[in-house]
This record gives structure tokens, C-alpha cells and sequence, in this order.
């Protein structure tokens, strides 16, 4: 049966997924292990319990059930902004006169204006089953930060957010908004944690770092039995709760017999790329689809294009447990990018599993390029891209145009991950051409690499 | 049959409306004409034709066909981001604990933020039918700069916004965001105007202001046979545009056997509460229901609760027809409310009839009164408001409030109108405790009332 796909397909509420998709239990081979730094060896369940909710570190270390039921009311809040739409772009196919069509997976319709909501749901509720009474994290740009507000504000939890200092100076408003939630946010460094006092009396006029941040949000949680700290990115567990974006939208697609050619997602920490994925990789590794699967970054960050495949610390704080990744080393500091989402030194495990063993193809993409691909985009699909998700755009709009030459009538599958509201000076600096492309030298890498723990190399 | 109501009800794209409701053809007895200010006589759609479209004078004054066809084009545009939700406020009445049902139809989830862009649309569409080459207007807040911004790149027409000078300086990423969608953006007064180069001659300092910016669009429009003016509020064809809003709310109610007791809109210029009650408000003319409706307005600028009903102008600069209308004056300086778009000294003619008979029942609130209910709203319900929803949510509130008391199950119906992404300075204000109230005194009133015209009193 071939009906005509609307421009919006919209699954209703009784057709949501029950279950998230544990995308690390289809892996031909497991994971290997999380290192303790201090001794080399795998990290206990307690260990990370200490910093982490105990069901999160029962799910980022489950690498056996592939199906883990969302509970009822997380599943009650998805409903009040899910299940989210899967767009068919016709006129972007139209624009671009191509054969091929093209769907996107669109997760901004939300106050947080992202699929980060889709984690700090879970996240918070297990904080509270855990009888926990705070949660803390750090943000940079504001999104995810936004997100657990969200959350924490609907399950009545108090939440502290680190936000990098120069971040809460520049966007007021994405303080506000999460003020505005109930969240309590700290510029960071600050006066209220050891690591950020030592680093204020080194340097008292410091803008601070996302690091900085990380390593002021873990104290707190692992000062308090009744505080842990969530993260909104890289953990699998985020990848585990973000499959419900993939979960979605091969519902919609599967109603008009449509299986996707190519799926493309930008790929900062990895938790959207991993989401969208989640069921047609699935599929793919058990032999039941031939997908193509592509991960975008930018060309001033580029992880997975040019970075080693190495046990690297997850944070530029040095505190984490190592974790086998492509990195550019944690003491990589990226150029300035727009796209903050994607400004990471490293990936998530899972999909630097799945690029490594050939399954994902990474793409590194300019950023003039990008914002160029975000203004087509908007002038004709309606919708602001955010420069992240417009890394999708970029390689959706490459393929097309690759089928308008061949004549090929393939099915592409996007993300747009989120709504660019909050970065309109990037879009204004593009507009009046002032935007740079920086791509790193060789040398800079390398002084990226000489920051790798010597352990598993 | 009483099924379950999902949290969001979404109708498909073949439930959509084929046809707007024309809700001045329904009225008991006709509205009184428009009339030139310089004669006294009703105004001609060879007149208006010199600032209008052609299609849309003929809308305006269409006061026979109680549905109009939407053109396929309009349609198709409509079905990049309609239909938009209905959504059963669980969450609030949860918090509420009231026996009462809330349901609101969202209409913030384009990038414009709010339903400006439905009038957006047809508007541009019809210019395009016109052989027109551009369209010109203005914004204050930017919301309808931006819907129209993206109505013109989608059918490929030049558009002019003048937007007041000082706003543009203050909201330079609204100005950024329909620069995107490729806008010509001026900041007005401006010197390509005669009017904005007088006001510039007398005050080169000047920030400009709203009255002004119509002013300079008005004199661009008609010194080109290629280019009108277009208007997103007031006009009687805007308001037929918006009753998409009202026709999608009651095709998913109904579905459900909900007819809503109490439908309650906030009234800036009219066209969103307009919508909202189209088809519901048919049905109450024609004797079919029994729906009380309500136009929430500020207290800062009371134009149903303590305005007149008389002949005025429909803008500061005195330069347009009479309007029979509630009004504070033309002369009337609303004060600093956060609201901006419910800061107008007038109000549709259709809706001001419609209260004038009692069919509408006007209320005035409190700007903190409103902030305190919108942070509510977004802590139980996800979705952070815009100011001038707000006004609607109070209300909504107050009456599931008093259902609580009495027991009564009622069924309330709310318009949200758009989305708070660019209001966070006012939300930052009410937090901080620094946002005042202010209700003018009737010398102040008195004052406005002094500036109505002559003619009509």
C-alpha cells in the first residue's frame, strides 16, 4: 500500500513506544569497560553510583536487554510534548529539484528547544524514585540546562546548574528562562565548591569552562547522599532514553512502508545521532536492513574524522572514568564554533563503537557551509534550524543534490535535533559575512593527542 | 462514546479546513461601515484598494459568505506546521486539583512563535495572485515582522518591514531572525520615507514608535502600483485568516463529544481571540450552543473594560479610515507592559460589536497577577508562555479555581497564542520582584477619550 505521505506524520498517543531501545545490547561485540584512571581497572557500579542515579548505572552498564520499559510517568510527561513529528521536506525537494525524498525527525517543538528532554525526564524521575531531593548538573549554551529545569520543576526536585560563567553574562535570558523553572544557577567558577574557589583564587576574573563547570557539579553531588549529578550527553544511558526519538519516527515511517536509504545526525556527544539510529541500527546489525548511517560534525571539531580511537577522560577536568572513544584528546580546546552542542573533545562509546567497526560513516562539514544549508532550510521548510542540527541539513541537501544527478529515488532520514531562537548572532554573522571556517592544523591535534592518558593506548 | 483524551489531540492533514469562517457574516445585524475621516462617508474598496490587496479588501468587506475557500497554496503552506495541537491541560488541573477540564489550542510551535503567521500567509499569497512584486508593513515586538518574513521568502515576494527604531536596537537577533528569511529590515524613522524624514528633521534622536513605523509602511505601499501593505491584527480579514485557530480546535474537540462551556482569548487587537471563537461563536448567533466567551485584556490598557465604543482611528498617526470600535483614543499612551501585543488603543470592530452586545464578556488583569500564572503554567504544563497568553491562562485559572469551590465540571477552553522565548527580560522582572502593575486613573483615560474624532461621537 503507497498512501500520500502528509507533510506531518504524526503517530497518536497510544501508538508511543512502551520500551526504549538499548542500542549497546545489539553490538556484535561488547563495549569494552569503563577505567577507573586511578587503578586501570573497570569501574564498579558503586563507583559510579557515587556521582550518578542508581537505575542510570544500572542502564548505562546493561549490555543485555535490548527492550527497557519507560516508566508510566515519564511516559505521562513524553505525552504532553511527544510523540514528536517526522516531517516529509517537500519543499526542500522542490527547491532542490531532487528525485530523492526527504524526512526529518523534528524534536524542537519543546520550551527547552531541544531532544534534551527526552533524557532529563528519566534522569530526574529516577532521581526522585532513588528518594533523592536534588539533582545538579553544568551547562553551556543553555539547552540541556533548560531541559532538566523542565524537568525538575514537574517532579518538584530542587536542581543546582553550574552554567559557565561567560555563558550566564552573554545569554541572560537562557538563565532566566531556567530561574524562571525553579532552578537555582550558579555562574561558574564559584565561592559555594572547592574546585571553584581554587580555581577564583588563581584567577578571579576567569569566564570559566564547561570543565570547570563539570568539576564544580560532581563535587556537589558527591558531597550529599541526597544529590547526584546528571549529564545530558556521551553516557549510554542518554543514548538508551534518546532511542525514542529513532523509536518514533520508524513508527511514522513504517504506517507509509517507507525504510530510510540514509540517516543522517549531527554528532556532538552522540546521544541524538544514537536515538535516531537506535532501531534501524538495530535492525542493521541483526541482518535486516542495508541502512546507511551518517554522523556530522563540524570540520573545527572533528572527532570522528580525524581523532584517535582511544581510552581518553570524558571531561577537560580529568575527573571522569577513561572510556574507550574517538577523541581529539581532553586537552583539545576547539575553536570558537556556533554550534556549542558540537564542540566536544569526545564521543560517545557506542557510536564511536559503531564509526569504528564501519557501521556509521562520519562526515566533517564547514560551518559557512552549514549556515548557508540552515538559510535554504528555513526560507522553504518554515522552521529556524539550530546550527547543530543544521550540520544534518548540510549532508541531507548534499545527498539530494546527489540524486538529482543520478536520478535516484532515495528515502533520506534527518535529525533536527532543535530551534535556533538562541542563536541568532551566529545566523547575523553569517548573513553579514563575517562567519570564519577553521579547520585545525595537524600540529594542533597533535597537541590534542599528547593530553591522552598513557593507560590503553 | 466518551473516550479518553489524549494529552494532545492532533487531527490529520485531510481533517484540516478547506474553508475560513467569516464570523462578521453571522452577526445579528451588519457592523457600521468604515468611513473616511475626511468625508464622513463610508469607505470604497477602490480606496482601501490603495493600501490592501485587492483580495483581502474584498474579505474585509465581505459581509455575505459565511465560509470562504482557502486557496490550495495557503493550504499547503498551512500543512508545513497545522494543524496545530489541542492539549488537555492534565498537569494544570492536577496542580489546580479542580473538577474542571482544561484544554488549550497551542499555537506557538512555528518559528514565528505565534498564529500571526496564518495571517501571514494568505496575505503574501494573495499579493503574489495580484502580481505584486512586495509587500511592506511594520513591527514593533517583531512576532508578525517574523511570520510575514517567513510567508515572503516562501512565495518569493520582497518585503519591507519598518520596525520601531528602539526595538531594533533592544531585540537586535528579532531583527536578525527575519533578516534570515531575507527581510529588508529598517529601523524607523528612517530616511526613505517622507514622513519618517520629517519626524527625523524635528527629532533625530528619536526611538521611534509604532504609530510611526505604519506610517512610513502606509506612504512605501502606496507610491507603488507593485506593493501593499499588510497588516497581522484589527482587520476584519485578519481576523477571518485566524479562524484556522477555532475550526482545527473544534474539528479535535469534537471529536471527543467536548463542547467547551467557557472559551477565554486575549484581546490585543482581536484576531487571535477572533479565531479562536469562529465557529463556536456561529454557533451561539445561530442559537446552537450556549458558550460564554471571554477577552481577556490588561489592566494597563483597558480598551474593552473601560474604553468607549465609538468612531476612531485605527492608528496614532490619524492616517487611517474610521473604525466604530472600543477604543482608549488614538492620543492614548499605553503604558510599559511586558504584553506588547496587547498594547493598542483600539480593537477589532467585529469583536468590539460582539462585546458591545454582550456575546463577549471583557475582563481586565494584572501584568503580576499574569506572570504568576504563567510560571505556573510552564513548571506543571512544559510550555513557557508568551505574555500575552498569559492573559488567558488567568483567567482559565480563575475559573477552573472556582469550579474547585462549586464542583462543576465545566469544560474551559484557552487560546495559547505563542511561545515567552523573547519575553525572558519580563519574566526576569517578575522573579526579581521589580515588575509593577499599573492601571491608569481616569483623568489619564479622559485624556485618551480627548483625541477621538469628532465624527461618529
Amino acid at each position: 500500500m503507497s498512501n500520500h505521505v502528509p507533510y506531518k506524520i504524526f503517530i497518536t498517543e497510544n501508538d508511543m513506544p512502551r520500551f526504549w531501545l538499548n542500542l549497546q545490547a545489539f553490538l556484535p561485540e561488547p563495549l569494552e569497560p569503563m577505567l577507573n584512571p586511578q587503578t586501570g581497572e573497570p569501574v564498579t557500579a558503586g563507583e559510579l553510583s557515587q556521582v550518578f542515579c542508581e537505575e542510570c548505572v544500572k542502564q548505562e552498564l546493561n549490555f543485555t536487554d535490548k527492550l527497557i520499559e519507560i516508566p508510566e510517568p515519564v511516559l505521562e510527561f513524553y505525552k504532553m510534548y511527544r510523540p514528536s513529528p517526522v516531517v516529509r521536506a517537500y519543499n526542500l525537494e522542490r527547491v532542490l529539484d531532487t528525485p530523492a525524498e526527504i524526512y526529518y525527525k523534528f524534536e524542537g517543538t519543546n520550551t527547552s528547544g531541544s531532544h534534551k528532554l527526552n533524557s532529563a525526564i528519566p534522569q530526574v524521575y529516577y532521581a526522585k524514585q532513588q528518594g533523592l531531593t536534588s539533582v545538579t548538573t553544568e551547562t553551556g549554551a543553555g539547552q540541556w540546562g533548560t531541559a532538566l529545569s523542565m524537568a525538575a520543576a514537574f517532579y518538584g526536585l530542587d536542581l543546582t546548574v553550574y552554567m559557565v560563567k561567560v555563558s550566564a553574562q552573554q545569554k541572560p535570558y537562557r538563565k532566566a528562562v531556567m530561574e524562571t523553572y525553579g532552578a537555582n544557577v550558579i555562574p561558574s567558577p564559584s565561592e559555594t565548591t572547592q574546585v571553584g574557589r581554587s580555581i577564583l583564587a588563581k584567577d578571579p576574573e576567569t569566564g570559566g569552562s564547561l570543565g570547570c563547570a563539570i568539576s564544580e557539579a560532581i563535587e556537589v553531588s558527591m558531597k550529599s547522599d541526597r544529590c547526584r549529578y546528571v549529564l545530558g550527553s556521551v553516557m549510554n544511558h542518554v543514548l538508551l532514553h534518546q532511542s525514542i526519538v529513532g523509536l518514533e519516527a520508524k513508527i511514522a515511517l513504517d504506517r507509509y512502508n517507507v525504510t530510510p536509504d540514509i540517516i543522517i545526525g549531527c554528532a556532538g556527544g552522540g546521544s541524538n545521532l544514537g536515538g535516531l539510529i537506535a532501531p534501524y541500527m538495530a535492525d542493521r546489525l541483526e541482518g535486516r536492513n542495508n541502512v546507511e548511517f551518517v554522523a556530522v560534525e563540524p570540520a573545527s571539531c572533528p572527532t570522528l574524522t580525524r581523532g584517535r580511537y582511544a581510552y581518553d577522560y570524558g571531561d577537560t577536568g580529568r575527573t571522569t572514568p577513561l572510556v574507550k572513544m574517538y577523541t581529539l584528546g581532553s586537552g583539545f580546546m576547539p575553536s570558537p564554533n556556533h554550534a556549542g552542542g558540537l564542540r566536544y573533545h569526545g564521543m560517545s562509546s557506542v557510536i564511536s563503537k559503531l564509526v569504528h567497526d564501519g557501521y556509521i560513516k562520519p562526515r566533517a562539514v564547514k560551518q559557512t557551509t552549514v549556515f548557508e544549508a540552515a538559510t535554504m532550510f528555513c526560507r522553504c521548510e518554515g522552521t529556524l534550524p539550530a546550527p547543530e542540527s543544521s550540520h544534518a541539513i548540510q549532508v541531507a541537501i548534499e545527498e539530494a543534490i546527489k540524486c538529482r544527478e543520478t536520478g535516484e529515488k532515495k528515502k533520506i532520514l534527518f535529525g533536527l535535533t532543535g530551534t535556533g531562537y538562541f542563536d541568532l548572532a551566529a545566523y547575523q554573522e553569517y548573513r553579514e559575512g563575517t562567519m570564519t571556517d577553521y579547520i585545525p592544523t595537524d600540529e594542533e591535534l597533535e597537541r590534542g593527542f599528547a593530553s591522552l592518558p598513557v593507560i590503553g593506548e
